[in-house]
């Protein structure tokens, strides 16, 4: 492993490099407008895994964007990771939040900033340089497979597709996944579970057109009022979620899990200070931590409707809309929770309108258990690297293919993340430390050498 | 009399002509775009009113946009009868909903059909066709001055200025204003109040930057769910506006008034189907007219906030937004009811959230009484076009000159519109019926027969 370790240490530059160039590229899934750039970043992926010394190096088409697939399989008696990661990116709007180009990556207090660099570009290369040395080395210890799609910010809606038509080759003994957090440089961390995801679309419909709100204020409903009091109504008085049933499958934290928590080094006042806000909230009898990673929670992403615009229209709406989604727990089914929103938001119809809900991608809960060779293996490189042993904490955001992946393949995936909350994925301004990439890649190869040891 | 009325209605192709004519330019005082626009059509009023026959055709300039002044004195023991209307216009948007171009009028099923026909184009223009007719019979039987504006639809905010500064030359015993409905073209009805405006814009911020629902959902407060909540207690279980004080100053209806109102042939039905709603709502204990017309209200007018494009992306929005209006009747004072929001609204702020009230241009409520000599005259001259005692009945909307007219020149106003719910102002496909447009040329004219001998 010295060998290995010297010659990551040596790729430092290099690897940085390589990341930058993919950085630049724009793979933004969600907007059809980028769709060349985004089959050029794929084009890109294929090109960086050959260069690393990989073989079958091919693009694994879908109705959607492709996946990116490459393998080194040295002895069928050792065991097989399959990397995941995903080489699209989040929109980068709102543009003028940034303080340098979102496709421009810049190191500025040894962070790298662009969008993508720690999700998932930036972690998801840490494999990459971490097999390449590894292979360069001639010491790669497990067979190693990489998938590497381009729709995880659209809800990898053909993933399942492309993992069906390829179970074969994408067979193994687990898979990895670089897409999360850990607490702090100095506190590392493993992702144990991860939270599913139920998102919907509402509009309120009140009269067939806009108003003057002089000549027709108090006569008919708003449906922006309307909107509000419906969505008003989604939490009671302990913050919990008021939609009937949304508890029932609902696996509680255990004691343990509660425990290690409460030896995470969270500050409340830290957090909130760092967030801008001056206190908490949420559930009930959680903290923050357990809020997030435990428990199911509704939010609106996005509330639409009326003008806008500079100064004052006097106008009543006819519509109102709001992006709802619910984050959600083991044993909670993303379909059936949608369907319980949708089925109790109609039901909060006020007379004198109408209501309409649609879906939007949906995922499942994951758990990873402690106890398996996976965990164990990560948890060893991580003390390795760190000097510490990890906290087994879940994450509060959603991998749904961590469920597919259960369902499709019979596979457990290990969430070995480096990121951090400051990178303030999705945002702007979002970076990824260069310290994180470098002890990353590190901590990688370790697990490579520890997960081949189990068998 | 018979004079007046045959050369009107010789002149009724050239008069539509010219109405057409100031449809065609895009006055939209709201856009700063439109400026070039605002000021030719300026131009164009000037044309109009000099063509008309009238003296002293100029415009008095402001900070803002000019407005347009013209008279035509026969004799000072005569009175003077001063007309407003404005020849600004609503933005167009959403155009993609109009049946044929905002500012291409086109008569289609005997209306005209452009931003601006009812509100207020077609409307003051009645009063220039009148004017001319009985200046070119030579039968004028009072002395009128014409002040038309530039604003109107962005508050007016320079017309005090314009008033202040040309007090004598404004001087008159009443002013005339058409830029109201009736009841229908065989129930015409005449505006006697109209309803004051406070118009405020709300601003609830949680976290300092857009955060990825997924890691912080649950942890913080989400300021579009808080904003909801908080515009849901603005009324209570009886349609009541629930800020403290709100009510206090306001004049109830009398028992005459509400006598009136039910001598309306409204139907719910039709009204409700008209609007496409399967039914009507708002403060218990009054009828749908009476709410309009006779009572204090409060909507929301806009909200924003989160991600509202195509698809879904999982953020909890830094910021949530609203445009909040409240239509005022006697006494109510729009600063104090303002002030009153203000404070109110920031009180409801949720732990965990900051909130911000601006304040944007309101007007106060007004009331013309029935035994005026105005108001007499006008009576008669709906008698002699229609055939019918038109209903006394108080608008919904808002004409805030009305107010400053009375604090500045100590004139009532008398609101002669012909305008009809249907007309859509402020709405996409907005028009005018040429019925209306011709009949109330005819009644203005007989308004300034009666007028004259009230003297």
């Amino acid at each position: 492993m010295d060998h290995v370790v010297e010659h990551l240490q040596s790729k430092r530059d290099d690897n940085l490099e390589q990341l930058f160039q993919l950085l630049k590229i724009p793979s933004v899934s969600a907007d059809p407008a980028f769709k060349d750039q985004v089959l050029a970043c794929a084009e890109k992926v294929r090109q960086q895994l050959t260069n690393a010394g990989l073989d079958g190096v091919r693009l694994l088409p879908s109705h959607g964007n492709p996946a990116v697939y490459a393998e080194k399989i040295i002895d069928s008696n050792r065991p097989t990771l399959l990397v995941y990661g995903h080489y699209d990116v989040q929109p980068a709007d709102p543009l003028e939040l940034w303080d340098s180009e979102p496709f421009e990556p810049v190191i500025r207090d040894e962070k790298i900033y662009a969008r993508g660099a720690a999700d998932d570009k930036g972690q998801f290369y840490m494999h990459v340089a971490a097999v390449a040395s590894m292979i360069a080395c001639d010491t790669l210890p497990c067979n190693v497979k990489f998938l590497i799609e381009g729709e995880e910010e659209v809800g990898s809606v053909h993933l399942g597709d492309i993992v069906e038509a390829n179970r074969e080759l994408l067979a193994a003994d687990t898979i990895l996944v670089s897409d999360t957090s850990m607490v702090a440089n100095d506190v590392p961390s493993i992702t144990t579970g991860v939270r599913g995801l139920s998102y919907l679309e509402v509009t309120v419909t009140g009269p067939n057109r806009d108003l003057h709100s002089g000549m027709y204020g108090g006569a008919v409903v708003n449906p922006i009022n309307a909107l509000c009091q419906m969505i008003a109504t989604l939490h009671d008085d302990h913050g919990r979620v008021a939609v009937p049933g949304f508890y029932d499958d609902v696996v509680a934290l255990d004691e343990s899990e509660r425990a290690g928590y409460a030896k995470v080094p969270f500050s409340e006042e830290v957090y909130s200070a760092s967030l801008g806000v001056n206190s908490l909230a949420g559930e009930e009898g959680y903290t923050a931590l357990e809020r997030v990673g435990g428990r199911p929670t509704l939010d609106v992403n996005g509330i639409w409707g009326g003008y806008m615009g500079e100064g004052a229209k006097t106008v009543i709406a006819s519509k109102a809309h709001a992006k709802i989604s619910m984050r959600l727990v083991p044993n909670q089914n993303s379909q059936v929770i949608s369907d319980a929103f949708k089925t109790h938001f109609e039901s909060l119809a006020i007379a004198g309108t109408t209501v309409d809900v649609i879906y939007h991608h949906g995922g499942e809960p994951g758990l990873m258990p402690l106890d398996s060779d996976a965990y164990q293996a990560a948890s060893q490189a991580y003390e390795q690297t760190f000097k510490k042993t990890p906290l087994p904490l879940r994450s509060g955001g959603s991998i749904p293919l961590v469920h597919m992946f259960k369902q499709k393949l019979g596979l457990d995936t290990i969430m070995m993340g480096f990121g951090l909350d400051s990178d303030a994925i999705h945002s702007p301004n979002e970076s990824y430390g260069v310290f994180n990439f470098h002890r990353g890649a590190e901590t990688i190869a370790w697990f490579h050498h520890f997960f081949a040891n189990t068998k």
